[in-house]
């Protein structure tokens, strides 16, 4: 089965999409959860699985440095290891490069860090990178790219941007191309219009599969963020599946998805779903607050997953009162749920034609609802 | 439904038996995982059922200072609230006060101590523990004994039995009978027969609906254990169910069945999977050790459950190098199934007169497997 991407349905901008992949097909918008070191964290794969999750997304600087990417290969490949069948994206690394690593060093070729975890040296280029998420046999792949800090000067913008551009052709180059494999370029260009469109125009010309959004929700603020969508989308093609790495909550991915974003990861569902933090259809609730402590509701009651289904707000609040680890894997499991239940909404609202409507009805549930 | 107790098979001392109670029917010999804090560490409910586990235990003393038994009452009972409708046996709390509260004061009305989590007095008295035993809705509830002190004096010993003997009728007088709701004695008196002896008698002339042998398994070590079990098996009701309480390995269990023990309890399976230690087939294995790393072998081929049967050894040792939290829900998963098979092998043996040969093939296999 080859890679495609069909859309099904527009509504203004926002679009419902169907992504064909060697390892099955995934229905657009889609919210990929986060399986960083190959297990999304207080999850079995089972019940990721259960929450609606199409696809996840492993990190391919954690998996380099442990348990690596040679291992992973001997292991199977990630979907065998981690036993997900269905689609895996994997990031280049460069990202966590940034984020994580210690005394980088970044040149034309390629980056070189110490590892997070035992400071060893690696190296980091865009041929190795492609080369690694082959060997965790990811079934799209990213191109390497510089994710520029932020603030920067429009000439560093720019220096970056350009980089980038130069690691996505080697990056292109470097991919042996699968059937029902991809691989994805990166938007760069900071909050700069014309970076972000000379950005898109290059990676066009190159050719990939797909086309993220890369260099946002590093701190510019929602605003400045669709800001940049604003501005960028026209510039991507229309026909490939547009994805927003590391975005965001809910009302992010409602604003992305209105511009005509198709893709989204992020940590927070599960980061928070560690914390106590409950994202729900009547806003967020913190359930380490002393006045659950005695609240025999349900989480959120029209949610199918078992935290909300089977237990009372009053047990969750104990769990983590109490710092059972079943506290955060049902909260993480609800999180996720949710998600994808407003993935799957906001797809059938773009079927329907009923889009902003029903974005505005899910955001003044957050509002009239008790926790917000 | 009345609670009920009925041997199916014996095979020289070790029995099969049916337990009837008002929250189903429990298979014997039997291991019950415990839910201390109204949760089995790392795990769902429906996990737990996954394991073939039938009853679960929970533990007074946490439950009572976190959140509460009252509580616990309001939202509808432990079944309810953690999702788990089978039976539930309680202990009494005594154990607990003993081993983790701080200026405990042993008196004949009962026990004063402070709360570990947050200092606070409480007091304990056979009646209050069989109340709160009650409010958490305990299918099986335990009288409150002393556990005595090991080592100590034959005198010292005596007198702790007599008080448990004192306070064992007063459980008894507090306890309102419910129909399928049971009430266990539980026999004390140290390393010395003769006290075994007189506390087994006691007991009976008070009348329970089962029997435990406590005050084992408190660093005694396994000889001595067996020699206390064989001494005071004979003095224990043929026609009850016999429970030792916190034991054990899965050795410790083999012989103790053989013993005439039913029903058991124990930390170890699921605090060994929070640290990397999975008991299999072939002994135990710490899958922490390096020569996991590339093991893409099944951690125990045998077994049915997620880790054994979707992840090879290797992805297991690296969740636990990575500090994934899906590492200890994946080997406490295992642990546990391990116990329920075991349980259940032996209760196939004795049905087929043929409890020695297989307790010896399953030592054996221990013993030839690679990693003892």
């Amino acid at each position: 089965m080859s890679f495609a991407f069909a859309l099904q349905a527009r509504d203004k901008r926002a679009r419902a999409g169907l992504m064909q992949t060697a390892h099955g097909t995934v229905e657009t918008p889609v919210f990929m959860p986060v399986g960083t070191a190959g297990t999304v964290k207080a999850m079995t794969a089972d019940a990721v699985r259960r929450t609606g999750a199409t696809i996840v997304l492993g990190n391919t600087y954690h998996l380099m440095l442990r348990p690596g990417a040679e291992r992973v290969a001997r292991l199977g490949g990630l979907h065998r290891m981690m036993d997900w069948p269905g689609p895996v994206l994997t990031d280049s690394g460069g990202y966590q490069v940034m984020s994580l690593s210690k005394l980088r060093r970044i040149e034309e070729d390629g980056v070189t860090f110490r590892s997070h975890i035992d400071g060893a040296a690696h190296r980091l280029t865009p041929e190795r990178s492609i080369a690694i998420q082959r060997e965790l046999d990811a079934t799209i792949s990213m191109v390497l790219d510089e994710c520029t800090p932020f603030p920067a000067t429009h000439e560093q913008v720019r220096a970056s941007m350009e980089l980038s551009l130069r690691w996505a052709a080697r990056s292109k180059a470097a991919f042996a191309p699968r059937s029902g494999y991809a691989l994805f370029g990166i938007v760069q260009g900071g909050v700069h219009p014309d970076l972000r469109a000379a950005s898109a125009a290059g990676l066009a010309a190159i050719g990939f599969d797909g086309t993220a959004v890369g260099g946002l929700a590093v701190g510019e603020g929602q605003a400045a963020m669709f800001e940049v969508l604003d501005a960028t989308e026209p510039a991507l093609p229309a026909d490939h599946p547009r994805y927003l790495m590391g975005v965001g909550t809910p009302d992010d991915m409602i604003g992305a998805v209105a511009r005509g974003i198709d893709m989204f990861d992020c940590v927070i569902p599960t980061r928070a779903g560690r914390t106590a933090r409950a994202y729900t259809r009547s806003g967020v609730l913190n359930l380490r607050n002393a006045r659950f402590a005695d609240d025999a509701a349900p989480l959120d009651p029209d949610c199918g997953c078992p935290g909300c289904t089977r237990h009372a707000r009053a047990y969750l609040h104990h769990l983590f009162r109490a710092s059972e680890m079943l506290g955060p894997m049902l909260l993480t499991w609800h999180n996720l749920t949710y998600y994808q239940d407003l993935m799957a909404d906001l797809r059938a609202a773009i079927v329907a034609g009923r889009f902003d409507a029903r974005a505005a009805a899910i955001r003044a549930a957050w509002e009239v609802g008790d926790t917000r």
